[in-house]
This record gives structure tokens, C-alpha cells and sequence, in this order.
């Protein structure tokens, strides 16, 4: 796995260019010049000195890995990750290599050449955060290993990142804490966390009085802050991108869609693109769009406004619940990959973000409601002729749809606030007979599942 | 993909060898001679023909396949698997190619040479039992391009084994049917098939009742059966076997473990290796333990008997409800299965099972009760020395811990009958003060996590 030939090399730099740079390996998280996110800035002049094609070859040849923590779709490209972690200090459960899941039935309907499904959330804590915190967990590992006193990782997340966080940390061997608003949260939003051994806090405040106390916390260095304006998980998040593309024999599809809160995620999927696009890896970029819930919208706002300066919102309960973020930590950097990729961006009412999940389901896949925002995106996209007629689509599915039960209950049974359920698939109610069993599914067959 | 060189053939077999042999595209789920459960013999001498070598390089090599249908840990073994099904009729939705999960920590503490976690639950619907439906499904749907006139495909189950089935139907656009005791099941448990859109008969019986009545449906052969007696499946199980041992070099552990219920899956796991071994792709066996919940342990009874005859009991509830089985349909199976593997069969309590579970919880994976089940056992064997200090030990973990979050929730909170949460770890609370929070911090880092 590891890097011969050239030495590869990646940094910190400002995110707004301002000029500053420093090592991967300093516990920091702003620039202290002028406060802006940092991301992480790789050597591509190093990494050109391997031909395009024989880093086609090696990312192939490392995809059929059999062990952890080799075994890992993100770990597969390291020299582009992270290329100066050491082999030894990856913290890995196997995150990607998850299928791209046609939808053939609703790109038809659609008049859609291909809609597939990356499908991040099969994984092992059942969401795209998997890809992202295997990189901030193993800097951690490396950190200590290096001497960095660092005693523990801490976010304040309700929902997937603290998932990802106590695991990938349980699996290391480090301690992991959680800052949570007390009776805000229900035990089976954290049983991930708790289960994984991470201490968990439940705080007499709101979601941003956390944020404030573990920025506070992890001020003395010894708690390192895993939320998600530490660009390292971007470099792992990208690899969603790089994997796409592999999928599709290094091609892109026409459009890239993906749900957008935080918009972490949507400048992750961009810088990937870019990397893989000026590596030569493929020749062009897709066009990205960025789906929104109608009650989070804070970035279709600006859209419409030409990319308007961002206007703070105040989020309104949704479905979902993951992008309810009206104050999104990531909106520079989103706005710059939108405008590099001839991107929009599109919203969904509660009731379309449901349906929408509801009709996808029907091929075979179990979305997320934040799927659901994506895949509603793209219904609308294509009614309006944005998306044209034939195009090819991918959609990134950001979890596993069993983290959301009571969604997916709650759609069946009609009993959703604001959602019509359109395709709602009651259970038939029969007596114990076979006469009644057979005149029920006489139909079957006649009409598709 | 394709079989290149000899023919490879398959067909099915009766497990009691009374001679019955038939294609596996006829519509037959019992040998019609003597009522036995049928299994499916492949033509081993046309298999050897291509060296033991060259099979482990083409698997590896198509392991690392990006695209579906052959991304997949199942359909990358095709030849051993079903040979004769054509490679455009595979209903794949990425199943297999899942993570051996170390758990370096309890291994140690067990005083074991490796103790790993065979992760199945990463899987599409979160069950090991995708790696068999693919198999049935595919089947089916190579059966209706022949002209067999299947409207559907229909089964009695309710849990992993309808959401497996009504997911690859849904992919397949083949219509499913899942037959179920009316008010004994909650939605919760079904929201994945009736999200995938199998027409869910609820009916006024007990799960016996559905039993009888989907045989007796079944009967009319324009609706496949694909429950467990239905051996097409076993063919898609037994790639675990395959998987683990590719996973380590060809290899495999002193021991293998496994949650038993209806006994399907350890007679699958023992075919793939013996299928494994007679092909000369890995040089001994492993042993096997099949782990039974205490509440319903069949097979515990006749395996104390000196493997006596099956004594069908009443399972009693038990946490770990998939295997709350009491009177396994694959019983003969897996007595051959366990003689052959020198085998043995150890039960767990439902503390027992809980608190095994939390505890490789801690090591970053997200257990079902099943896999507790196989856990406690390990744990049992161990201090029973039969299993030895310093052996290697696999267990095969069925499903995701996320189709469970209930038990889970339930264990941290300590509100579970008949267990002692030994490893509870309930969130603190505390006010939202920076030196409070300091406090409850001041340990971390000092014991581990």
C-alpha cells in the first residue's frame, strides 16, 4: 500500500488563500490569520510524476483487498488521502466500496438515460460519515503516536458523526466524547455512541450551547475536535467521488446530486472531482446539484439570489433531520464548487422528499430521508429541463434507511405530518384461508411488483 | 465473468442420497422419492480441471470488481456457486465483500490468538441473508426468461428473510409475497418489505399457520418458495466460508462460530468448506461451534445426547428472536455438518448473550443479539478449554445491529428482562459549565475507553 517512488506530500492551507500553510500534523483547526475553515492542500505536482493510467491500475488492484485495514475503499487511495500517515496508524472498518445501485424503472419514468444510487450508507455504521472519520481517527492515532498529548476526540452531533466517531475510536482504542442538549435527543438517536463505549454528555443547553462548550473544551489540545469544520474528513469524504468515477470505468455521469446541510459534504464530492480531473484521471466534470429540504434552505436562498451572501436562517423541524441546518459551517466553499461546476441547487417539501424515498425503495434500495431530499431534487430538476432528457444521474445516498425506522413506519402507516403518502403499501388483512390467500394475489404479475 | 474452458455443472441432489438427482431448473423444493430437503451438487472433477492456483487468482482478481452485477463477493465465486445461471439473468444488489472485524482487545483478554468478526450485516438489507437470496432470486429470474410461469415469489418469515426477498424482487422488478401472523408482528419489523413493495398478507393465524399456508399456495408453481428448505440459497450462504478464508491468505481459523436456528446457515458455512478443502484451495478444516439461545436450543439437547435424535421443543421467547427455533428444518444437515467439523454446540443465557454483545461492542462494531449469541459461546468454550488458549476464532456475524436498536437501547438502559447489564454506559448528566464539564472529562485517557 504504501508510497514508492516519489515522496507525496499534503498540508494545511487557508481555505481562502490567504496564505497560510502548515503540517497535517498540528492540532488546529482555523487559520490564525484570518479565521477561515483550513482544507488540505496535496502535492499534485508529486502525484503527476505517476501517469494516469498507473494510478487507474493501482486504485484497481487495490479494490479487491481482503484485510483491514487495507480493506477499505477510502485506504485504496491513500497517497491521495493522506499520503504521509504511516500504514501502521490506519483506524479502519472497512468503509467503501459500496454499490452504485441502478434505479432502472424510475430513470425510464424519469426519461433519464441512468439514475444510480452510490450507496453510502452501507457501511459500517450505516452512513457516509464512515468515509470521512477513518481519516480524522487514524491523524489521531498518529498524533499520540507521535507524542501529541491528545487524551480523547470530541464533537457535538446528534445523529451520524457521533456514530462514526465512537466507533472508529472504540476500534482504535482511543476515548471519544459526545456533547449533547439533555432531553433534546432520544436514547435510540445515541445508542450508536453508547454502545461504542464513547462518553457521552447530556448538557442542560440547546445544540449550539455543545458546540460552544466542546470548541471551549478542546481549546487545551488535549481533546481533539472531530466537528465537521476539521478538514480532514473532507479527504476522506472526497474518496465518494474518486470511487464513483472508478465505478463507472472512469467516467462521470452528466450530473452529480447530492443532500446538502452543513455542505461539508457537497465540497468534499467537488474537491474529488477536481483531484481526479487534474490528475487526468477523466476528462471532464460532472455538474453537481445540491438538494436542500424546503425547511433548511439557506443555500437555495443564495441560489436564487445569484449566489447571494448567506442569510442565517432559523431551520424548521424536517424529516430530514440531518440537514435541518440553517447556519451551514461550509457555505464558501460549496458556493466555489457550485459555481466550478455549473451547479444548482433544489429544494424538497416534506411530502416530496418522502415520496420520492418511497419510490425508490420500490427498486430495491431502503433511503434515508436525506436520499429522499436528493432524489426529490432530481424529479424536480428534470420536470423543469435543468437535468435534460437522457442525462446520466447519480445520486449519493448518505445512509442506510434502518437508521430511520420510524420514518419509513410512519410513511406507510400515512401517519406523517405534512406528507401525503402516495405510495403507501399497507398489509392486506385476510382470514387463514386458501381460498382467500389465492383470490389476493391473483393480480400478482400483471402489474409489476 | 463467464466460465471459460470446461462446462461447469450443478444440479440438485437429495441431502439423504437416496439417489434422486434433477436440474436446478425445475420448480422441486423436496426429493420426490423420499421427502428429504434437496442440495445442490456441483460436477467437482470439471471444477479441478482449471488448478487451485488459478481459482484463488481469478477470485481475487474479481474481487475487486466496481460494478453491479459483479461487484459482488457471491457472484465473483460464479462457477461455485451456480454455474449454469447466465450472467445477465444475476440479481445483485452488492452482497458479501464484507469486513473481518478484529476485536484485538477481547481476543487478549480471552487469552485467544485473533478473535474476528466476519461482519455480514454490512450487507444492502443488513443481513447475511442477502448472500443467499441473490442466489434464489437470480434463479427465478433465469426461470421466467426459460418460460417457467412464475407470477412470484413468496415466503413466511419475519424478519431477515422477507427483507432479503422483498428487496431483491423489488431490484429484480419480479413481484414478492411475505405471508404473516396477524398482530404477532409490528410494522416495524416489516417496514423493510412493504418499503420494497412485496404485497404483505397479514392473516389471522399464528406463524405456523403462514407456514402451511404458503406451502400449500406454493403448490401451484406459478409462485417459487423461498424459504429456508429451498437449498438454491444455501449456495449463496456458503460464500461466507469462501470469503473468510480469502480474507485470510486461503487460510482459516482454528475455529468457526455460528449462531444456530433453523440450522440453514451452519450446514451452508460447512458445505463452503468442504467445498474449499476438496478443491484443494485451503489444506484443513476449521472446527465449528454452533451457538443457540438457552431459550431455544434444540440442538444443544441432542448434541449433550451425543448428537441424539431431534427432539422438537417449544422456543421460548428469547432476544434473540431470528433463531427462536424449535425445531430446525435443517437439523440432519448440520449434525453431518458438525461430525464432519468435529464440532460442538454451546448455548447462551439471555445475560449472557447482552452483555457479549456490548462487549465487542466496544471494540467499534454494532452487534446483533445473534452474534451475542456466538460471542457468549465463544466466551463459554474458552473458559471450558475447548476452545484452547491462543487459538484463532471467527464468528460470523449475521446482521446489522441497526435492525436491533431497540435491544440496544434497552441494554444501556438497563430495562431488559432477565439481563444484568454489566456493560451500561448511560450518558451523564450535567450543566452546561465549562469546569463541570472539565470534571467529567478529568479521567478520560486514564483506563482506556
Amino acid at each position: 500500500m504504501s508510497a514508492s517512488g516519489p515522496a507525496f506530500r499534503a498540508e494545511y492551507a487557508c481555505s481562502e488563500a490567504c496564505g497560510f500553510r502548515t503540517s497535517l500534523w498540528e492540532v488546529i483547526y482555523r487559520c490564525p490569520r484570518c479565521g477561515s475553515l483550513l482544507e488540505v492542500a496535496h502535492d499534485l505536482e508529486a502525484l503527476r510524476a505517476v501517469p494516469a493510467a498507473e494510478w487507474k491500475r493501482r486504485f484497481e488492484a487495490r479494490f479487491g483487498q481482503a484485510r483491514l485495514p487495507h480493506a477499505s475503499g477510502v485506504w485504496g487511495k491513500h497517497e491521495w488521502v493522506c499520503p504521509e500517515l504511516p500504514a501502521e496508524d490506519i483506524v479502519s472498518l472497512g468503509e467503501g466500496r459500496v454499490p452504485l445501485k441502478p434505479l432502472p424503472r424510475m430513470a425510464k419514468a424519469l426519461g433519464l438515460g441512468s439514475l444510480e444510487l452510490k450507496e453510502c450508507g452501507v457501511s459500517p455504521t450505516g452512513s457516509f460519515k464512515d468515509w470521512g472519520m477513518t481519516v480524522l481517527v487514524s491523524a489521531v492515532k498518529h498524533l499520540r503516536a507521535r507524542g501529541v498529548p491528545l487524551r480523547a476526540v470530541a464533537c457535538a452531533s446528534t445523529g451520524d458523526t457521533s456514530a462514526a466517531l465512537a466507533a472508529y475510536c472504540a476500534a482504535a482504542g482511543i476515548p471519544s466524547v459526545v456533547f449533547l442538549p439533555r432531553d433534546k435527543v432520544s436514547l435510540a438517536q445515541l445508542v450508536q455512541p453508547i454502545a461504542n463505549g464513547a462518553r457521552v454528555l447530556s448538557l442542560d443547553t440547546d445544540f449550539d450551547g455543545c458546540m460552544k462548550l466542546v470548541q471551549q473544551v478542546t481549546e487545551d489540545r488535549g481533546l481533539y475536535l472531530a466537528n465537521s469544520m476539521n478538514s480532514l474528513r473532507i479527504e476522506g469524504q472526497k474518496v465518494v467521488a474518486f470511487e464513483l468515477a472508478q465505478d463507472l470505468g472512469w467516467e462521470v455521469p452528466d450530473w452529480v446530486v447530492i443532500p446538502g446541510g452543513n455542505l461539508g459534504n457537497a465540497s468534499a464530492l467537488g474537491k474529488g472531482f477536481q483531484m481526479l480531473h487534474a490528475m487526468g484521471l477523466i476528462s471532464r466534470l460532472p455538474r453537481l446539484a445540491v438538494a436542500q429540504a424546503q425547511r433548511a434552505n439557506p443555500l437555495v436562498r443564495s441560489f436564487r439570489g445569484g449566489f447571494s451572501e448567506l442569510e442565517p436562517m432559523k431551520a424548521e423541524r424536517t424529516l430530514a433531520s440531518a440537514i435541518q441546518i440553517g447556519n451551514p459551517v461550509s457555505f464558501k466553499r460549496a458556493v466555489r464548487m457550485l459555481r466550478a461546476f455549473d451547479g444548482v441547487v433544489e429544494e424538497a417539501t416534506e411530502s416530496e422528499l418522502a415520496n420520492a424515498a418511497a419510490r425508490a425503495d420500490r427498486e430495491g434500495t431502503f433511503t434515508c430521508p436525506h436520499t429522499g431530499v436528493a432524489l426529490a431534487a432530481v424529479e424536480k430538476l428534470v420536470a423543469q429541463k435543468v437535468i435534460a432528457p437522457g442525462a446520466s444521474v447519480a445520486v449519493v445516498a448518505t445512509a442506510h434507511g434502518l437508521k430511520f425506522a420510524d420514518f419509513k413506519v410512519g410513511y406507510h402507516r400515512g401517519t406523517l405530518a405534512d406528507v401525503e403518502s402516495l405510495r403507501a403499501n399497507p398489509p392486506l388483512e385476510l382470514p387463514a384461508e386458501l381460498g382467500a390467500v389465492r383470490e389476493a394475489l391473483a393480480s400478482l404479475g400483471e402489474g409489476g411488483p
